[in-house]
Parts: C-alpha cells; structure tokens; sequence
C-alpha cells in the first residue's frame, strides 16, 4: 500500500516557479548586513552542488522564530537556482494524509528528483511535516526517519540535489538530530530597530521623521520581519492605495488594540 | 477514504443566521466600556479582511473563562460581517466522529470557504474540537495539526477569510501553539461588579436600590456573565413572566443553596 | 458503523419507574436537616426546568463518597418529576461495549430525550462510565468528549431536559472539567453520628437506649448509609422478620469480624 | 462480537466439586485460632446470602500473600455452600484470550449465575485475570472495569449471588478501588511459628522433639501454608509413602540448597 | 485464531537430544564446588518430579550474568532427565511472531507436555521471550501473563513437568513477580580465578606455569565462562588444531585488542 | 504474511563489490597508529571466522560520532574479506516499510547468509534501523528483538558469518543491551589535530606550510573525517579539478559562514 499512496507528480517548471511565488508575496526586502550574509552563504551551498562532482547532495536548514521570513528565503533560493527540478514539500499539500501516506509521498518527491540531473526540494515547517506539538510531546516517528534517512541519502551517479527546510524549532530539531543531519543550520534572525526602521523606510510607510516615532512605538525591540509588515497593513486600513505613508495616530491604536493580546 | 468522510455542504444564509442567533439567545447586552474596546477590536478586523487585498487571511482567538460570553461574540461577529459563506465548527455537530472524520470535516468547512470571495469561519470551543483533557494530557493530535496548519495557509487568489476562534484555555493554547497560529488573541473577561450592575439593571432585573446588594450577595467579585444570567432566571423562578424584578431574598436563597457547590 | 451500534429505545413509562425503584430498595429516610436541604436544592432545579423558558437545560451532579445515596436520590428525582422521557444512563447496561458503541448509545439517549418536551437523564457513577481507574490514569477520553459536549448542548426549540449526574470521586471530575460542565454541584454527605442514630431508630433496629452504645461501636464517627444498612442486615441475620431489633452483642461482633478488613 | 466469544456453559454440579477439590490437594489443615476465626467471618458472609432476602448480593475479597491458601479457601467455601451454580472464574482457562473475549467470558459466567436461585462465583487470582504487571503498571482496564461494575450489580429478583475473589496484590486491589467495590475484604496470613509446628505435627513430618528443630531452622519466622508443604515434600524425597517422618539431616539440606534462591 | 497459530508439534525424541547438545558445544567443564553444588541441586529438583506423586508441577530459574553457562546447564539436565518429552523454548524460533504467535506456541508447548507422562521444558532467555527492553521498559505484557499462568497451571492428573528457565535480568524478573512465580531460582556465578584456572589447565591452554600469568592478564577478576572460552579461541588463531597450547604473548595481544572494547 | 514480505534475494557478487564502493567514495586514507590498530582487530576477527570451526559467528559493533568513517570502514572490511555472500542492511533500503516488513527483510538476510559458507552482514547505522529517537526515547521494539535474537543465533551446521555493525549512539547501544549481544565493540574516533594535519597534507589541500595554519583555523580541536573532507571541498568551489590546493583564505571564510551554525 506503500506504493498505491504515490501519486504521479509531474513538476512543470514556469507553474512550479510561479507558486513559489506565492511565498512571497510581499517581495524580499534588504533590510541590511544580516541579510546579505545569510543570502551570500546560503547562494555558496546552491553553487557547491551545481559545480563541484565531490558534493553531489547538499543539504542546509534555515532555524528562526515564527514570521522571520524563513520560507520566502528558500523559496527565493529555489526560484533563483534554475535547477531543472524544483518541489517544495509542505504540510498544507497533505492535511488529512496518513503517516505513511506522508511518508511515501516524500519519498516520492526524493525519488522524483533523482531522475532529475539537478533539483532542489523544500521541507517547509518541518514541525509541521512532523506533526510535532510540544505537549507530550508528540510527533510522527515515521516522518522523521523517513526525512533521516532520505537527508543522508546519496543522490545516484550524476544527479545533483540541494535540499533547505526551514523550522522555527531549532532545539527539538537537535533533540531529533535532524539538525545535525543536514550539513549546515543557519539561522534567520527578526528584526532589530536599524532594520525595522530600513524597511519601513523602504515601504514609505511614514512620513519621513515620523519613521523613528512609529519604530519606538513597538513594545519589543525584535520583531519578525511578517508580523511587521501585517501591522503596516492593519494602519493603512481604509486608505487610498496610492497613498503609501500611514498616519502614526492609526498605528499607535492598532498596536494598542493588539499588543493587548 | 479521507473523502469518503466529506459530506456535501450547502450553505443556505438566511437558515445560518438564523442557527447563529441560537448563540446568543439573551441577546448581546453593552456591560461597559471593557466591552465596547473588544467589539471594536474585532470589527478591525473583519473590516480588514474585506477591504484590503493584502491580508486575504485575518485569524483572531477570543480566550476567556467559561461563560464570559465569547461563542455569543463571535456568532456577533459572524452576522454582522454581512459575508455570503459563514460557518461554525462545533463538537456538537461531530459527536462520536473519529479523528480522521473531524480533520476531514474541518479541512471540508474551509474548502467551502475558499470557494466564496469573503467567508467566516467560526472554530467554536477548540479544546472540545480538540477533545483535550488535562489528565494525561490528551487531546487529538491530528486535528490540531489540521488546525494549525489550515490557520496559516493562504486562501487562493481572490478568496478572503476571516477565521474566530474561542477557548477557555488560553494557556493550553500556547503550548500548543495555536494561539500563535492566530493572528491576533483577544481576552474575553469575567464581569466585574460595576459590570454586573450595569447588566441587572438593563435587564430591570431588581427594584432600584436593590440592585448593590444583589451584586455584593455574590461571593466572588468576578462573574461569567451566562452565569449571572442563570442566577436571575433561577431567582425569577414562578414569578409571572412580565413581572421583571426579583425579590432579594430568593436571589439570597438561590445564592445560598447553590454556592455550596 | 457509528450509528449501527444505536438500538431502537422505547421507553415505557410504567416500566421505567417500576425499575427507577429497584435503586432505592431500602427507601428513603429522612435522616434530618442535611438530608432536607439537599432534596429540596435539587427540587428547585427540576423545577425550574419545568416552568422557565429560558432554561431548557439544567445539568447537576451528585457528589459524595461510596454508598452515601447519590444513586438512590437521583432515582428518587426522576420519579418524582414525573417527566415523561426518564432514562438511566448506567454502566451496568454497557459491560462489554466498545468506546465507540458506549459514546453512541449515551448520544442515542440524550437524542431520545431531545423528542420528548420534558425529560430526565441520569448519568449514573460517571466513573464508571468513563472506565475511570487511578492508576495511570486511565479512562475513555471519548466518553468523557461525548459527555462533555453534551452536556452543554441545548436542546431543540421546545425542548426541555434535567440531566443528574452521580459520583463518587469529585476531584477527578474537576480536573477532567467535567463538574464545571453542570450548572450545579452537590455534595451528598455520609452520616454523622446523630444521624445514624435517627436511621436506627427509625428502622427500630435496637430497644430504645441501646441505640447510642450501637452508634458508638462503630470507629468510623461518619458511615455511608448504605454500609450503616448492610451492618444491620448482618446483625438480624438468622432472626425472624417480625423481629426487627437486633441483639446488641451480635452487632458488635458482625463489627468486630469485618473491621479487620 | 461480543456475544459469539460466548460458549455454552453448563455446570455439571457434580463434577464442578470434583474439580473444586483439585485446589485443595493438600486438603485443609486446622493450623489454629487464626484460621478458625477467618473461616467463621467467610461461614456468615455465605449464611447472610442464604437467608436473608435484604442482601441477595455479598461479596468477598481474600488477600495475602503467596501461597497462604487463599484458593484452597475459597474452594472450600464454594464446596461447603451446597450452592447450585458453582464457578470458578480463573486465567488458566482463559490463556491466549483477547481482553474482549476475557470480559465477555466473565461476563458469561455472572449471566449464568442469575440464572440460579443461589449461585457462588470465585474470582481466582484476580491480578492475573487483570493481566498486571508491576512494571509500568500495566493491566487490562477492560477486565478492571468489567469486574467493578457486575461486583456491583444486583442480581435479578429472587436471585443471590455470593462472589469471593483472591489476591495477593492488596494495595494494587485498593488503588484500582476494586477492593472497595467488595462488601468485606479479609486477610489470610503466613504461618508463623506455632502454626508451622501445629502443621507439620498434624502431618507427622518428624519424630516428636524434632520438630521443634525443624521450624527454627527456617530462616524466615513466617512461612505460606504452601511453601511448607513442599519443603515438607523434598525433605521426604526417595522415602517410602509409608513413612512419614522425615530426617531432620535431609530437612536442613533442602532448605540450605534452595536457600541460596 | 488463537488455535490456528498452533502448528502440529510432533518431538523426535533422537533429533531432540541431538539438538540440544547444539546448546553446549564447547562441553561441561566441572570449574569446582561450585558448578558440582549447582548441578546437585537442580538434579535434586529433576529428581522430585520424577519420583513424588505430591510435586507434578517442579520450576526452577537459572539466574545469572551473560555468558556463564545457564543455556548450557538447562540442555544439560533436559538431557540426563530421559524423560520422554524434552522442549526447548526459545526466541530464536519464534522471530517475527506477533505476540499472540508467541503465546499460542507457549502455550501449545505446555499442552504438548500435558499429553506425556514426564516432561521438560526449558524456557530459554525469558527476557528474550517477553521481547523485553530496559528503555521505557517494555515487554511483551501478554507474554509474560502466559508464562505467569502456566508456571503455576497444575499438569492434569498422572502427568509431570519440570520447567527451567533461564535469565541474565533477575532483578526484571522480580519486579515482573516471574521470579517469584518459580518455585526455585539458582543463581549460575562468573569464574573467578581460581576456576578460570582450573578452566584452562582442563583444556591445556598454555604450558603449566604460563596459566597463573594468563589468568593475570584479565582485567576482571570475574570472567564468564563463555567469554573465556571465547577469547582462548581467538588466542590459538590460526594454530594446527593438535597445538593445544596458546602462546602467552598472543594472548595478551587478543586482551589488549579488544579490552579496547 | 511475515514470509510474504520477504523478497528473492539473489546477491550478485561483482555488483555487491561495486555498490559497496559507494560508501567509501572519498577513498580511505591511513591517518596514523589510531586507524592502523583499529583496522588490524577488525581484520583479525574477520580472520577468526574464516580460519577456526570453534567461531562460527564473530560480531563486532564500530562506534563513534557521526561522520568519523564507520560505514566506509564496514564496507571495507567486507570488500576485503572476499567472502561469497556480503550484504548490507540499511535503513536507506527500507523506507517506508512498516516495523514487520524491516524485521522479515532483516531475517530474511540472515537466512540467505546461512546458505552461504562465508558471509557478511552489515548493519549500518543500527540507530536508523531502529527507528530511534531521544525523545520519548522511542524506537521499534521488534527490530530491535529481531536483532537480539540474530546476534546470538549460531549458524547452521559449516556455515560461518561475520556481522559488523556501526553506530554513533554507543550509551543507546549499551541501554537496549545490543552493545553486550555483539562480541566486540570496537571506537572509532575523530581526527586529532595531527591525524587532520595528515589527511589535509595527503590530499595536498594546501601548500606546505600553510596546513598548520588551516588546522589551527578549526574551532574544535577533533573533527570527523567526513565533515572535514566537506569543508575542503567548498573551500575548493570553483576551482579547476588539477588544481589542488586551496587558498587559506577561501578556507577561513568557508569556516566563518558556516560556523554561525
Ligand atoms: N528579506 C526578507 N526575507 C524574508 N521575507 C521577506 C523579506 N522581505 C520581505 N519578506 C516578506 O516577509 C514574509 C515572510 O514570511 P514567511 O512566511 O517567509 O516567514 P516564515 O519565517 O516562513 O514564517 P513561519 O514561521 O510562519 O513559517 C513574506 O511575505 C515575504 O514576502
Ligand atoms: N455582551 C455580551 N457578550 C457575550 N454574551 C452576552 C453578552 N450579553 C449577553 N450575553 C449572553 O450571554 C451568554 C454568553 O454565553 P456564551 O455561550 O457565549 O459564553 P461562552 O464564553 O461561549 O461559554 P463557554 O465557555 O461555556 O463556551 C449568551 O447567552 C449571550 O446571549
Ligand atoms: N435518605 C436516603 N438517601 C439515599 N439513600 C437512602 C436514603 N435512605 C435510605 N437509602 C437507601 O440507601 C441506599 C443508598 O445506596 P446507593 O446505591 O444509592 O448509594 P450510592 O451513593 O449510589 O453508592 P455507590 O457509591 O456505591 O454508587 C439505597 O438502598 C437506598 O434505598
Ligand atoms: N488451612 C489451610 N488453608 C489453606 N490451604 C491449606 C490449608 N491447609 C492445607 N492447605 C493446602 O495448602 C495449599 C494452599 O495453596 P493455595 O494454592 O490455595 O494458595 P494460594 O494462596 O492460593 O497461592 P497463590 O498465592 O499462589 O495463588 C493447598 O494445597 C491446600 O490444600
Ligand atoms: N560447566 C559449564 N557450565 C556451563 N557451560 C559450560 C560449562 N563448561 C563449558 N561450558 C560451555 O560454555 C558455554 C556456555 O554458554 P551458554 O550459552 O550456555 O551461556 P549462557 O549463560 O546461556 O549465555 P547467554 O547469557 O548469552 O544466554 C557453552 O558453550 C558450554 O558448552
Ligand atoms: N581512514 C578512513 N576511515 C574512514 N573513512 C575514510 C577514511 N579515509 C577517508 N574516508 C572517507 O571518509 C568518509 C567517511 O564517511 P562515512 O559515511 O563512512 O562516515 P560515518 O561514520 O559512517 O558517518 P555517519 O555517522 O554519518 O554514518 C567516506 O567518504 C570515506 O571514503
Ligand atoms: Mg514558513
Ligand atoms: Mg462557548
Ligand atoms: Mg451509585
Ligand atoms: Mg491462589
Ligand atoms: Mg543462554
Ligand atoms: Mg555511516
């Protein structure tokens, strides 16, 4: 029944890059230092699998807290690769499936991309994948084995794969030694007040001076780069959409009316 | 037979207000400014998910302590949205399902939903969805992951919904990390006593003066406001319907009989 | 499968009572003004089911240690509200069943129940129904869903419906949440020593000043009645009916075998 | 499935004695005060189910530890009753039995017994019918929860029913609160040292002043009835039948021998 | 279908002789007063069975640490027994049997010895049987609740049975009240240096003064008599079979070499 | 079904050889006395299989941290043993299979390596075969029995089998008992500052006497063969494959990027 659970996949590129699109719907902002580096490491790893034959599977894990932009950054990796096979694996793809219905369904994407000569495959919120909740706590034992195994697998001669996952779970996924399974962790950081501060700039979403007032009102110092732009979306409620700059009254009440939660 | 689960699901809108109005069958009465603020929190909400194109998905998690009126403020919410597909999620109508029914019956209620341009959904009592009982603890793991992975996943293009969640768990919730699946978590408070007198007497519910002694009959200074309700229907007890005040003494009485519990 | 387990109900009311009074063999007795206020708590709950509107549904759960009577006054509630669905709910009924066929079946009586205008439901030694044991813990969690869900659930329009539930091991209730899902909880206490001697007398169990040197041999100062019944009985053991006092000397040796246990 | 684990029992009443005898081999020894007293308490629990119509349901727990004759006991009540539904109820015959069939099964033999004026049940060896182990603590909730509701449940009219149950896991019995759901619990001890001599007096083990040899060399002051026995045995290894004594030499080197256990 | 697990079991009495010296290749070595003690003492058990109609049913447990020798000794006395039903049961022939499997075949092994007057069996690696793992721990409950009736289950009249079995878990034992349920348990010792020697010289290991240096050698002052033999093998590496003498300095070499270990 | 599971094995020498030398595709290099000693005690117990009848079943556990070179080891012994029938048991193979099928793949194995007169086993990665994870911990039980049992079970008459297994979880391997079920365990380390400074200069990674320097780079003073074999490669990204040495200061910002993680 293992086999019966497979389905037939068959990645057309131009679809497949354009809902990779879908992660990131607000585009990638640089929004400093910090970001350049973990873009220029994580392009190092793409290169190594494209050019070198000694490292044929290259496998790296992007750790951060929830809205860090974790995904988009390995979607944007995927798209920018222009590998031939590109597959992102998520949970949304498989509510309602069986754990070994989730298993050989990843299976299969692995086994896709060894037909292909180089690929790139997505395990997107692998605590998601693992079905993992904290009381208990509790996971699929199946998954994870099956991500163990398939993480230190040798692609066949001549086939060459990059794989990213992303999690916000960075301890549990040591505990499971799933970090230690891929070759390099790296982590996505939030938002410190320079970088709020440059995307908010960025985003004319204040009159200039106001920018430093707005940045101050936020009760944490660090916030994920999501949660900051969600919030920039609640104060430009109601407003034409060519008018870009919110009014700080408006941003000040939304951040009250929330930060209550 | 995931799919053999689903059974077809028509919404018919006037009979699902109706259904709705049997959430709050006393009506929504206005205890005061505390009130007032969480209203208008939410209805931010609802009006941001039908007027920007931004945020197609606005989740929010009313928390509070049974009976403190949150499955009446977000069927209110529900109705007023004015939005053609509206739905809530209860236990009550999944009794004696299995795991895998209530996954597939959820995953059901948010397809339907993706096929309306604006929809509401209402994930009622989501520890009973979730059958969790401290003693273990236990819950059912599968329709949490179904939860958080349904409350983070974008609608398709041009669909918008807005997804309100109730728990007298907050706690639970956290560790689970659902409330952080939800955009924003709301607190929904037992009434204080100004509270409590503002409620007794909209509803006329004793003779003038009385009313301050009813509220200090009443051991603790914070009370659910559906069980405020229960004291004075069990205190109006055989009194002629259009007779709307009780008699303090068989307030007392009732008080007395009951708080031994 | 779910509703194959449903049997076909059709409560016969005669027959109903006839078995109601098989749980308090021995009869009611007055033991005083503990025992009075009780009976009448629970009256005002029955009767505010019948003659308001606004309460459809009033849940109450007996608590109490082993044998003080909890089954015995729920019984003696149902017969005495002479509504015309009375159903219990019991253990006994379901030896051997599956989770699943018990949740059914207690789903099936309360769906009876919901076709009847006035209706009782006793949910007799919940522990039991809940396959509850200490050690563990274990227990159905489905039960206790059902139980909970139901519990809370109005009925139709129309409808009304008193449900009494018993046990013996409050504590456990509270944790599983499930003496917070009735309106009313009720301790149901053993007997203090002055009212043993009011039991005794009344069954005319000693010549007249024995009575307090038959109270006073026993270590525990609180009995259960039902365990003060049964000592008794052994006491007579061997005596014509007509006879009703018992020898004093064999009373304290029917204590004195059974207290080494 | 329930009811198809069911086979047809029909108790031969005569051959159920005979093999009632085959717990009893060593027959009964009258090993002094103590054993006469528990007989005596056991004599009048059976005598109350006989005569009185109040109590056509008394229920007994023997507890001790291993070996004391809490089996051969329990035979001996059954025997002595003259009761015409007599059974035992005991894992050796239910070796291999799912948890289901083992419920069902001892379902069936209560079903059996109301079906007989007067019946005695005897529940050998109830941690084994449980399945428990200490490890974990593991057990079969669903032989647990079978037991604790039929050792509650009344027989039908003109229907008594007396049940003796054996264990040597009293505490465990307490926490499982099986112990309490027996009417009387009474304890059945080891030997101690005036006992061991009665016995083995009786049985003629040594030569007159011997024996009093023979009891101190035990390192333990306190010994099960059965352990004795077979010490008792090996001592006489090789002897012919006829002779009873055995040689106080051989005495002590069975028992440095197994000792060392 | 617990009947149709059982496969016809028809024992060759030649073949199992023949098989059962499988389980002693390397001989007996008498080590000294301590093997002579053991041995004298489970004859002794084997002896009771055989000739006193008052044991039918005689158990013994061979507890001791890896490798000392109890598979051995139990083959041993099955062997000298003659009795015409011998039965070794082991894991080795039940890999990849469910646990029902296991029972059934336990259990089958019993009925089969019911049928011949006198019977062994030996139950080997108990641990091994129960599936038994010290994380968690875990065990195979259902297993172990067999082995506990069936220890115990008199054989029917005119037949006779001795059960050995062997474990390197005594302590587990306890606790799963397996020990306890034998009527002896013998404990089966490590060489200490005086045995190994007399071990060594019996199988002229080295050239006479060399054996008290090779003793020496060993880092524990306690050795397994298996593990012995194991490392003298490893020793005479590539020596002509005649040479019965090892070198010293290979010697040393092999304990260095895997002492690592 | 357990036999159905099993597949036709047909092991192909020449092709065994062959997918063998794809676990040691970067070659082994000799990196000093560590290496040398620890591959002369395997050669010799490999050795002791094919020379003496005494041994027909020699077992020997490799253990160390991840990446220091176990299974290309394993694989060498094999290659070099030149016995008929070798074979690899890996969790890669086996994905997805349920705990059953893996147990009936692993025994079948051992059945075909008894119809051979020399064969090898390994068992590579056992933790992955076990399925195991700290948490919880959890594991599969019957794998690891499976094991147990085959580690211990001798050969068949003349055949003669060798099983070499790897892990990085040595304490595990000692809790499950599996460590003590082989006869050897063997550690296998990290390089040494020295041992890394032989294998960079065997591979002429850098020129002469900037080696010193890129050791000294390194933040831990031992790294595992396999992770620093990794790192040579991506500092060599991009460079022509004739052109072997790498410039330190690609070494250092390839050590910088990742060592964030
Ligand atoms: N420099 C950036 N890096 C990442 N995301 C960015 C960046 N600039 C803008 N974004 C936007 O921020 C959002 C990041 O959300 P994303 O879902 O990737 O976060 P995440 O860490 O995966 O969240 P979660 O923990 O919920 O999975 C996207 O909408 C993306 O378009
Ligand atoms: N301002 C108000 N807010 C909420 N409910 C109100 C308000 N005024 C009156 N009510 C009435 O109070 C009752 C609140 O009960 P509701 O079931 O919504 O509480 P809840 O918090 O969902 O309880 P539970 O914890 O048991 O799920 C309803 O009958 C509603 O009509
Ligand atoms: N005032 C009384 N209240 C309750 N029971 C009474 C009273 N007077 C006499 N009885 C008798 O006492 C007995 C009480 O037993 P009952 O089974 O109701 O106790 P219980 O608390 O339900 O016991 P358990 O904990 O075992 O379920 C009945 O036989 C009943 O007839
Ligand atoms: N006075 C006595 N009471 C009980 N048993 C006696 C007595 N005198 C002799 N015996 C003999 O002692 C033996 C008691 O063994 P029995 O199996 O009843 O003990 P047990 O307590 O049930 O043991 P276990 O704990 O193993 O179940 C029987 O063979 C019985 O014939
Ligand atoms: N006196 C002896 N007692 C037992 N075994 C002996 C003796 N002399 C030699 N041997 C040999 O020692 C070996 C003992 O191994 P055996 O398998 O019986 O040990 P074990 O305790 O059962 O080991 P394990 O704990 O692995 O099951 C056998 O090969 C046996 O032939
Ligand atoms: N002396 C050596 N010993 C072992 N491996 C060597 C040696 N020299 C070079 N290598 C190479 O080092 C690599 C060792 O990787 P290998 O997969 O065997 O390590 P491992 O310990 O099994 O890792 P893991 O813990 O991930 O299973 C192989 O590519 C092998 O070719
Ligand atoms: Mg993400
Ligand atoms: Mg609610
Ligand atoms: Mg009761
Ligand atoms: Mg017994
Ligand atoms: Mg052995
Ligand atoms: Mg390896």
């Amino acid at each position: 029944d293992f086999l019966e659970a497979l389905e037939e996949v068959k990645p057309a590129f131009g679809a497949v890059i354009e809902s990779l699109e879908s992660y990131r719907l607000h585009g990638m902002i640089d929004y400093g230092p910090r970001y350049q580096h973990l873009l220029s490491s994580c392009r190092t790893l793409v290169q190594q699998v494209k050019s070198s034959d000694n490292t044929p599977l290259v496998t790296c894990l992007l750790e951060g807290p929830a809205g860090t932009g974790k995904t988009a950054l390995a979607a944007t990796l995927a798209i920018e690769s222009g590998f031939p096979f590109v597959k992102v694996v998520s949970a949304e793809a498989m509510v309602g499936y069986s754990e070994q219905a989730k298993c050989s369904q990843i299976a299969k994407v692995f086994d896709d991309a060894y037909k292909s000569p180089l690929s790139v495959i997505v395990l997107d919120d692998i605590e998601r994948l693992l079905e993992y909740v904290a009381i208990g706590p509790r996971f699929s034992n199946a998954v994870l084995q099956t991500l163990l195994v398939l993480l230190k697998k040798q692609p066949p001669a001549n086939r060459k794969l990059f794989v990213v996952g992303t999690t916000s779970l960075g301890l549990v996924m040591q505990e499971m030694e799933l970090a230690a399974a891929f070759n390099v962790a790296l982590p996505v950081p939030r938002l410190n007040q320079a970088e709020q501060k440059s995307v908010l700039q960025q985003l004319g979403a204040f009159s200039g001076p106001e920018v430093d007032a707005a940045v101050g009102e936020l009760i944490d110092p660090e916030v994920p780069i999501k949660r900051l732009l969600l919030l920039l979306d609640l104060a430009r409620q109601g407003q034409p959409e060519e008018e870009r700059a919110a009014s700080l009254t408006r941003w000040v009440q939304v951040l009250r009316d929330l930060a209550v939660a």
